[in-house]
C-alpha cells in the first residue's frame, strides 16, 4: 500500500490593523481588511503532518497528541476544498494517483502551550491547509491557498506569508477575491521584534466569532470604523511598512488595537478584553516612549488581555531597561538572555531610574505570567521532521 | 451698613446622554447636545449664601468651610457675567442699588463628601450661579442664567432645572444658543431612582477637561459619534422621556456611557475611566436584566468609575434582591432602608438565587466603598438656612 506524506510548520501571525466583524459567516468573509506581522517559529509556531492511504478508513485529526473531533463545519470546508482542487488535477493528468478519494490523518503539535491564550488557530488552520495542499502537489499559488485557509479561521489566511501581510477584504459575494498578500517579506524588515506579555484573566473572554457578530449588530461607532477609519490606515500602514518608518507604523498599530476595542465596548451589551493590567501596560508603552521622545514600542491587544510590543532590535535596550524592571520575574526571559545581558540591562536601567519622570507600577507584574521573546519570521516551512511514521500513523 | 444676602441650594445632574468634548474651551461649548437626570438635594446638594456690602473689600469664597482663591478664570467669567446683568437692572432703574460695584463673599457647602469623586463642579458653579442671582434679583429666565453657569462648568447649565434636562448645544459662536431647558419635570416621571456606587479608583484620573481635548483632536469615531451617534439619540431618549418609556430609556443611556467610554478609548494616548469593577458592574446590571427577562436597571458612568445605576420604584425589590445581596457590606444601606427590609430582600435573594443562572461574583464587593441611595429631584430651591451671618461673614 502506498502512503503518501507531507509535512509543514506555519507561523503564528499578530495583526496590527485588526480583523473585526464579517460580513459572511460561513465564508468568513471580513467587513474591513486587515495587516499582520508574521512571528518567529522558532517561538512560535505549529508543525503539521499529514498522510493519506487508500486504506484509511476514515479522516483522523491528532493535536497535540490527542485525537479530536474532525466534525467542525470549518475543518470541513477546508478539507473539501482541498479535495476538489486535487480531483481537477487528477481529471487533468490521469496519470495521478486519486489521492483526493482516500481518507487523512492529520497530525499536529504546537511548540508553546495553548493555554497562553495566544490564538493558535490562526498556526493551525494554516498548517492544516500547507500540508495538505503539498501532499496534493497543488499548484495554486498561496494566496490562492489562503482562501481556503480563511474558511477555516479568517486570520489563519495571513500566516501562508512570512513577514508582513495584508488580508484584502475583496468585494466578491462568494470570497474569491478575499484573500492574503504579501506587504513585504521579512528580509525587508527584519529587525522588528516582539515580546507578547502572557496577561492573566480572571475569567474566560467572549469568544471572538460570536464577539464580532454583537459589534457588527449593535455598535454604531463600528460602522465608521469600517467604513472611513480602517480603510485609510490600511493605505497608509502598508506605506509605512514600505517605508520601514516605525513610528508611522506604531502609531497606526496601537491606534487600531484602541479602535477595535473600543469598537467592542460600543457593543451592546458590550465586550471587554482589556483588563486592569492591560491598561496599565498601554500607559506604560505610552510613558516609555514620552520618556525617550521618540516611539520605540507599540502594543497591540487582539480578543484578549495579552499585549504584543512590537519594537525595532536597536531599541531594546531603550525598551528592555523598562520591561525588564518591571517583569523581571515573569518566567520566559532566559530563553532568548543571558544572565549576563539581564544584569547589564538591569544596571543600566537602575542608573537611568533617577531620571524617569513616572512612577514604576510594579504591582503591574501581578497580572503577567510570562513573556515570550519573538520576531518577525518567515511563512511555512518545509521541515525534515514529521509527526507520521511510515504507514502514515501518528508517532508516539 | 446694608448687608444684602441670599441662598440657594442646587443639585448634582448625572448625564444620560453624554456631554464629551467642547468646540470652544473658554466658552464651554460642547460638540453635542447631553441629557441629564437631575437627583435628589436630600442625599446629594450644594448649599450656597452669597453676600454683598459697600465695605467689602474683596471677592471671598468659602468651602465647605476654607477660604479658597476666586482667581480661577471660570469663576471670574460667571461673576462678571452677573455683575453685568445686575448693572443693566441698575442703570435702567437709577432706584435700584448699586451693589454690582460692590464685592461678593460666596459660602458654599456640599452635603457629600467630595472625597466620593462625585463631581461636585456641577452643583457647586449652579448654586454659585443662582444665589448670586438672587442676591441680585435678575429677571433672566433659568434658561438665561444656565448659559452662565455653563461657563463654569459645562455641566453645571443642567443643574439649574429639576426632574430631566437637556443642553441644547446651540450652533452660535459667542454661545448665546447653547443652554439648558427642561425636558420633563420631576412629577412627569417621579418614580425615577438611582443608586450610585462608588468605586475605589487606584489612582487619580485624566481630568475631563483635558480628556476631552485629547479625545476632539485624536479620536476618529469621536466624529462619528458626535456627527451621527449623538443627535439620533438625543431625539429618541428626549421621546422616551416623555412616553414614560424606561426601556428605551435604559438602553440609551446604557449606549450612550458606552459610546462615550469608547471613544475615550479611541484617543491617543487611550483614556480609561472604567476599571476591572466597573466593568463587573455592568455585566451584573445586564445579567439582571436579561434574567427578569426586561430591562429593570441601566448603568451610567462619567468620568471615572463610579456606577450610576438608574430604575423605576416599583422594580427595586428586583434590582435590589441582587444589588443587597453583592454589595451588602458597603455602606450607605441604612441611610433608606430599615433593617426589617434589608433582612427581606436578602430573604427574598436567597429565595431566588437557585434559579440564577450566572455566577454571582462576591469579589465585586471589594471595590466599592459606598452606595448612595437616591432619585430624580428638583432644581435649586429657596431655603431658610443661612450659611452667612447678619454682617454677610460665614457663619462658623
Amino acid at each position: 500500500m502506498t502512503v503518501y506524506t507531507a509535512t509543514t510548520t506555519a507561523p503564528v501571525n499578530i495583526a496590527t490593523l485588526k480583523y473585526w466583524g464579517k460580513r459572511d459567516k460561513t465564508l468568513n468573509l471580513p467587513t474591513n481588511s486587515s495587516i499582520s506581522v508574521t512571528l518567529s517559529q522558532d517561538d512560535l509556531r505549529t508543525l503539521t503532518s499529514v498522510s493519506t492511504c487508500e486504506t484509511f478508513t476514515q479522516d483522523k485529526l491528532f493535536l497535540n497528541g490527542h485525537q479530536e473531533s474532525l466534525e467542525s463545519e470549518r475543518t470541513q470546508m477546508c478539507l473539501k476544498d482541498l479535495r476538489s482542487l486535487r480531483r481537477a488535477l487528477e481529471e487533468s493528468d490521469p496519470s495521478l494517483p486519486k489521492i483526493s478519494e482516500w481518507k487523512l490523518q492529520i497530525v499536529s503539535e504546537n511548540n508553546f502551550p495553548t493555554a497562553a491564550g495566544l490564538a493558535s488557530s490562526a498556526a493551525g488552520f494554516s498548517a492544516l491547509v500547507v500540508a495538505i495542499s503539498k501532499l496534493y502537489k497543488l499548484p495554486q499559488s498561496m494566496s490562492e491557498i489562503s482562501k481556503i485557509a480563511r474558511k477555516g479561521s479568517g486570520s489563519a489566511c495571513r500566516s501562508l506569508f512570512g513577514g508582513y501581510v495584508a488580508w484584502e477584504m475583496g468585494d466578491e459575494l462568494d470570497g474569491s477575491d478575499s484573500k492574503a498578500v504579501e506587504v513585504a517579506p521579512l528580509e525587508h524588515w527584519s529587525n522588528m521584534k516582539a515580546a507578547i506579555l502572557v496577561v492573566s484573566a480572571d475569567k474566560k473572554d467572549t469568544p471572538s466569532t460570536s464577539g464580532m457578530q454583537t459589534t457588527v449588530k449593535t455598535s454604531d461607532l463600528f460602522q465608521w470604523r469600517i467604513k472611513e477609519v480602517v480603510p485609510k490606515r490600511f493605505e497608509e500602514m502598508k506605506a509605512a511598512i514600505i517605508a520601514k518608518d516605525f513610528t508611522t507604523f506604531a502609531d497606526l498599530t496601537m491606534k487600531d488595537s484602541n479602535s477595535f476595542h473600543a469598537t467592542c465596548l460600543d457593543s451592546f451589551p458590550p465586550i471587554f478584553y482589556l483588563n486592569d493590567t492591560s491598561k496599565k501596560i498601554i500607559k506604560l508603552i505610552h510613558s516609555i516612549n514620552e520618556f525617550y521622545g521618540e516611539t520605540v514600542a507599540a502594543y497591540t491587544f487582539d480578543a484578549g488581555p495579552n499585549a504584543v510590543i512590537y519594537y525595532l532590535e536597536e531599541n531594546e535596550d531603550k525598551v528592555f531597561g523598562f520591561l525588564y524592571k518591571l517583569f523581571q520575574n515573569v518566567e520566559g526571559w532566559d530563553s532568548k538572555f543571558t544572565s549576563e545581558r539581564l544584569s547589564a540591562l538591569a544596571s543600566a536601567f537602575n542608573d537611568l531610574k533617577q531620571s524617569v519622570p513616572f512612577p514604576l507600577d510594579e504591582d503591574i507584574q501581578k497580572g503577567v505570567s510570562r513573556i515570550i521573546l519573538t520576531q518577525v519570521g518567515p511563512g511555512p516551512q518545509d521541515t525534515e521532521e514529521s509527526l507520521v511514521d511510515a504507514n502514515g500513523n501518528p508517532k508516539i
